[in-house]
């Protein structure tokens, strides 16, 4: 048998809930390949900042830097969003990525036929929808120095980022984002705004000169604002995207809703070595929490992502997504995936007929 | 009889074809309402490359400061693409913008009854649209410094620029935002990232504060993920947007494409004092050029919002919003917004047919 230790980060709101259904799934799936987990539950997020004070506690990080990979729930809830910077959820899951040197975040958007329906685009637009945006996840404004407050010249106040990437930082995620275009249809688009900003004009430079090792994949660049409208627009020409922190932000979420069902969407993030940190591209959705309302299925894609791309276990994963898609084929959906003719059920049942089909 | 100065840039593409019929119209719909204009067409964009070596020439940008309101046609193509930074069309336009001081961009984007089938949205997801996105113009990003190439402390070159907003910057758009949500349905929401970016905190900061002159307008704010996102799936939840001049680039781009008809989208730019500048938000389609297969409607409308917002010429600005609508009715549609059943017509065709609906 192998072995592997997953921290857990269950995290607020419904993140408890969908993270103690994919522990199951992920337990089961292993023990039919051989694979054998030891699991640590940390705290972080608001949960973290009621029990320590500090949304990421050290304790949660050096273990989840000791771990094979790292599976997290959601964090941030109405409680802790007043907060001060430093004192928010937020803060802690910048801290973890960063403290996990994470600087690959991989957010597919697919649209099973299963559900094209839920999707509010058009079904001929939707239908066979399957890309992946590849996100450099440790760099730019989110990081950048200097930042803060301070003011200008007139003595207005002014508050400021810096958007800055370096050669080294683009030409990993580019390297990572080609690979991962070439094992799907062989296209990457690299998305930035080098019409205006000069970062994004070194950004567009490197990817470029990386494209001379990937020479079957397929390279376009398109401006950022074009992709937002592209994506409504037309979202199947797309097979995988790279682009940076912030507007990989955006169109993840903008591509997420297109599919319609964001309570399926899972990602991973990557560093160069070192332990994944893998979840559900979803929040903490305060208001259902508790109530066993939650569609699990985006964490428990997760754990086949981490088992995938965090453990090299392609076989436990397939049992995972396979088990997924069998469990909607058998009609099984939660309420925010919902359509008359098939069975309505909470987070724990949905977990529990997945755990059939593994 | 009232007289105004109106500076016409044709721009490169389709540009010259589109001024051309809305040139006329504004002509018409002015003469009807006791207003006559003096029009002065000046070169910008590639064209000025071609022709002065500059994409913004001095005089271009002294007659446009100097007119009552400025009609934008449209800039760029491939030939200029690969343009060093200072000699691109968007460079132009970026200098013309700081160049008039119209730091508050106005960007309607309306799903008219008639076109509601453009939309690559399921209908009762489209339909009823109405929102105004505000963008703030001459600040963020787009302009702050430092901004540029050099080497970090590993010696790896870098790209970087700067995200600054200060107080002044923000309470000005946020006014405009609010005085235009209160003539509209009386809902502003401004969109930031105040969850990490220092530049959002003081962007939130301020316009919360600024809400107080107006306790009409209820405000809501958005992170600009979840604007990407609920745009997609409820946009009819939108009355008035405001953010800043990147996030404003990428939302209004998601949201003209939501309608369908991006053919048909006219904007505004406006400063404190001195003439406005108005546009199509579509760009210069260089492939179909010449062809006059442009829609002409785009521009018309932006000539409508000159009158309304640069003039204050409402009446003459009733009379070619309505003359659009009439011809829309009357079955007219360029390629673009073609459906079965209408009738096709080029672009000086179409113009035609909206002067003789004024
Ligand atoms: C919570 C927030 C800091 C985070 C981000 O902006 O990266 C979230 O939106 C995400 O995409 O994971
Ligand atoms: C051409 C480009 C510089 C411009 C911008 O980013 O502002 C355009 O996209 C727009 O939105 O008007």
């Amino acid at each position: 048998t192998k072995r592997y230790s997953i921290t857990l980060l269950p995290g607020d709101g419904i993140g408890p809930e969908v993270i103690s259904v994919a522990k199951n799934v992920l337990k089961l799936a292993g023990s039919l390949e051989g694979i054998e987990f030891s699991f640590q539950e940390m705290p972080m997020g608001g949960a973290a900042l009621d029990l320590t004070g500090v949304p990421l506690p050290e304790e949660t990080l050096s273990t989840a830097q000791r771990a094979d990979a790292v599976l997290l729930g959601a964090i941030g809830g109405y409680k802790w969003d007043k907060n001060e910077k430093h004192l928010k959820p937020e803060t802690g899951l910048l801290q973890l990525r960063e403290g996990l040197k994470v600087f690959a975040n991989l957010r597919p958007a697919t649209v099973l036929p299963q559900l094209v329906d839920s999707s509010t685009l058009k079904k001929d637009v939707a239908e066979g929808v399957d890309l992946m945006v590849v996100r450099e996840l440790t760099g730019g404004i989110y990081f950048g120095k200097p930042r803060g407050f301070g003011t200008n010249e007139k003595g207005e106040d002014i508050g400021f980022n810096t958007e800055v990437y370096s050669t080294h930082e683009i030409d990993r995620i580019a390297r990572v984002a080609f690979e991962i275009a070439r094992k799907r249809r062989g296209q990457l688009c690299s998305v930035d705004k080098a019409n205006v900003l000069e970062a994004s004009m070194l950004w567009r430079k490197r990817v470029t000169a990386i494209a001379s090792e990937y020479p079957d994949v397929e390279l376009s660049h398109m401006y950022v604002d074009n992709a937002a409208m592209q994506l409504v627009r037309y979202p199947k020409q797309f097979d995988t995207i790279v682009t940076n922190n912030i507007f990989g932000d955006i169109l993840s979420d903008e591509a997420s809703m297109i599919t319609g069902s964001i309570g399926m969407l899972p990602s991973a993030s990557l560093g160069e070595s070192g332990p994944g940190l893998f979840e559900p591209i979803h929040g903490s959705a305060p208001d259902i929490a508790g109530q066993d309302k939650a569609n699990p299925l985006a964490t428990i894609l997760s754990a086949a992502m981490l088992l995938k791309y965090g453990l090299g276990e392609a076989n436990a994963a397939n049992r995972i997504e396979n088990a997924v898609l069998d469990t909607l084929n058998r009609g099984f959906r939660t309420g925010d995936i919902y359509s008359t003719g098939n069975k309505l059920v909470g987070c724990k049942e949905m977990g529990e007929e997945v755990l059939k089909s593994v």
